[in-house]
């Protein structure tokens, strides 16, 4: 980033322009540079890394301010930061924050979370970027906490840039003065119990997502759940190269043909 | 899985249960035991690991030979893995496959693809999992190669296993013969250009997803895609758990407080 002019954030979200979340996020990092946000029109919590290529996206002005531009647009998280950095900024952005999202991304959450979808986006365009969430669903969570450390990790990773290929998960417990920031690893767990069957006005079966992540470590020191659970900030830096190195040489000799 | 029973393999895909790739893919492994699929309505490229939150699915059964069951889902990839799991299948599956994919799943397009996100959560889930995509998005490819090496892989899965949070994204080239197989790391790049600006009837711009894949390690003859190129089979080992374990001591000393 060139010292001469303001650093240039992205912000995106998967709860949609209006919530409360990324509203107190841009005003909390406001401060540090040119904002853009970009944002789904409106909740596209659950969609991971989903793009729209079935039918073209369209991009609504919402506000334009010095310093802060706002958009709204009809895609998806991943889709916001595609047309952010090919359509709507003149530059690379030096930084981008999505958040902050409502409810928990820790553990296995990254794989089906928006909000981690467009932080892995940001870092394949080669972005310094930040998954920001509160561990609170509710649209009135109070994001005070989480607003500040998000904005602590922000000037941190403005100054020092982070490796390539590597981007930030950043969960902050609710309901509890903060302890500190912890860097984790993503805790092994899944979800189970994951459907609740109701009947539609016909009588025929339908299924409703829901579930209760089963953590597979929970005594595990060095992992996200455990920190938020006793009351700290937990920083997961993510990859988007998914290959798991340490099998390959192991597979070589069994699968090669 | 035990000896006396045939192995149960749960089979989904990304471009709906009618497609050419899944059906022929059926038919490629049905004499490897108890099959059952359960795969999108309709085509749900693209979707990564998105779930369905926002309402409830359904799940119509499309039918029912001997070891072979076929449902449709009104839900994403992942919906339909977690729909057999939790509601379908009466014990874990001994074996999942996603596919065949009408187009490649190399390098950066694990990030995004519905059939990858399937693979993914069939070993969120514990099941040994394999994606298998053919590199070409035509309705009518010819899936004779990819059914023989998807099934091959597929025998070998079901004799050794994987290891735990591992999975495999097997990507077979198109339009020439097979030279055989590699075993290869996910190869660095990013999708560029990826809009095309069009008007609507009414005169205002949308924007089309399409773009150009750009290669950072065209000569890597470790990764999937030079192997894809020069004719092999390119199966690489995924992993589910994102920690960027590499830089957690160094984040450890600049990041916690």
């Amino acid at each position: 980033m060139s010292i001469n002019r303001k650093p240039l954030i992205l912000i995106t979200n998967d709860d949609g322009i209006s919530a409360s979340g990324i509203n107190q996020l841009i005003e909390s990092v406001r401060p540090l540079g040119e904002i853009v946000a970009i944002a789904p029109d409106s909740a596209r919590s659950g969609m991971s890394s989903a793009i729209t290529a079935i039918h073209p996206l369209r991009l609504n002005l919402v506000k334009k301010e010095e310093n802060l531009t706002v958009y709204s647009c009809t895609g998806t998280p991943v889709d916001c930061v595609k047309l952010g950095v090919n359509e709507v900024l003149r530059r690379k952005p030096d930084l981008l924050i999505a958040g902050i999202n409502h409810g928990s991304n820790a553990a296995i959450c990254v794989i089906y979370s928006g909000t981690i979808g467009a932080t892995l986006e940001g870092c394949i365009c080669g972005i310094p970027s930040i998954g920001v969430s509160l561990c609170d669903h509710s649209p009135d969570a109070d994001f005070t906490q989480a607003a500040q450390y998000g904005r602590i990790v922000a000037e941190k990773v403005l100054t020092d840039g982070l490796p390539q290929g590597v981007c930030l998960n950043l969960n902050i417990p609710a309901g509890k003065e903060v302890q500190g920031l912890k860097v984790c690893s993503q805790t092994k767990g899944y979800w189970a119990k994951e459907f609740q069957l109701m009947q539609d006005p016909l009588g025929k079966t339908v299924y409703w997502l829901t579930g209760e992540f089963v953590n597979e470590e929970p005594d595990n020191e060095q992992s996200d759940e455990w920190a938020l659970n006793h009351g700290y900030a937990a920083l997961v830096p993510l990859q988007i190269n998914l290959t798991a190195y340490r099998f390959l040489e192991k597979m070589r000799e069994s699968y090669e043909l």
